[in-house]
């Protein structure tokens, strides 16, 4: 393990940090699945909104329950949570070699385009966190609902280095 | 190769039969693809949904023309033609390391909230016969309609043991 | 490397001279992710539309404002945009294996039901131009709307030969 990577875990938190971030507690699955699957050199995290125990959260679509702005929001808090997940599941970032895939999902009226705007708020974070592990594809699509009437939804797929045991 | 996993095909039929099951004769690909691919240590399953041939199945809207109850026996069909599939790409599931992921696709009206019930009805099907294999990270989503005005789909990714050919 | 492998390139691009067709320039992401990961033996394409630089598009839904043909024109427009993709990161189709996975996206009306068709026209092409590497596992589904009022969009992974470096 070289340099750089064993600072790797530090450098994520101390960025969250420096940006007056928090992890939160990651969400229980909702059902009889798992939050996080290692899997041939990736880790598949399972579907993250944006809820937030304790913390009220607007519900609907956007366009019109919940402005651009709004929706911006909501794929912050969904990406965190989404890493959460990953630090629960690895312990820290060190292992992540780089974020390869990022699926986002926008509750929206007909009438509503701008779901790049909703997700480069996520892909921001990322690249703010991660830098040059930043990295990851991207696709977004806008649909009839989700899971409890969320207005956004991000699944989240990483690159590991392999495990050491 | 150990000897729990010489009898995993054994052990999966063997809870299919247990819970009064049969995997049906796994529908064909709807056009110019492949119903299974292997690739990097996963397997690739199509999009899958509750057609059985020979039985006829309610189409439309979970929350309209299907009710929850309705929806759920959709989703373990399609997660049993999912399976089926498998089956006939390994000629089993010794080969079978863990379930990876379930993307779920539910096609309902606008105030549909209960997608995590729906798919539920895969998950905890497929942590009956995988046990300690099933794993897998999940997404879902609320969509306007899927091919042939099917209810609901479902699209399985596993990791398989390396081939030994 | 063998030769099979070593005319790779040459073969996907005389099939695609022989079609009457020309890779268009790779559209650039549309925020802050990149639009190839090579991550783990697989190549991930961030999901591309049937746009092409200086060339009108019809916008809309399948079933209102598009037809089924003008539906599969655009599908192949987006798949064509994926392997533009692919070529600007790789340098040629080389070291392609096979293609791993296809999701479409089709924004449509309620009673729409041809998804498959719809996609079909991006796989007949894949399936011309890679002949026995076009493989593919598939999945499709209608949804609400997609950015920018796109009708179609194509979700890309291939399997790659290591890299040489």
């Amino acid at each position: 393990m070289d340099a750089s990577r064993a600072t790797g875990d530090d450098e994520v938190l101390q960025r969250l940090q420096a940006l007056g971030l928090v992890l939160p507690e990651p969400p229980s699955p909702l059902g009889a699945y798992r939050a996080v699957i290692e899997a041939a050199g990736l880790l598949h995290v399972s579907m993250q909104g944006p809820v937030v125990a304790g913390h009220p959260l607007p519900r609907g679509l956007l366009g019109a329950e919940l402005t651009l702005e709004e929706g911006r929001q909501a794929a912050r808090l969904a990406v965190l949570n989404a890493l959460a997940q990953v630090r629960l599941h690895l312990g820290g970032f060190q292992r992540v070699r780089q974020i390869v895939r990022l699926e986002g999902h926008v509750a929206c009226v007909q009438s509503f385009t701008q779901h790049p705007q909703v997700l480069d708020a996520a892909s921001e974070l990322l690249a703010r966190l991660f830098d040059t592990r930043a990295g990851h594809a991207r696709s977004v699509c806008g649909v009839r609902n989700l899971p409890g009437n969320l207005p956004v939804a991000v699944t989240l797929t990483l690159e590991v280095e392999p495990s050491r045991r």
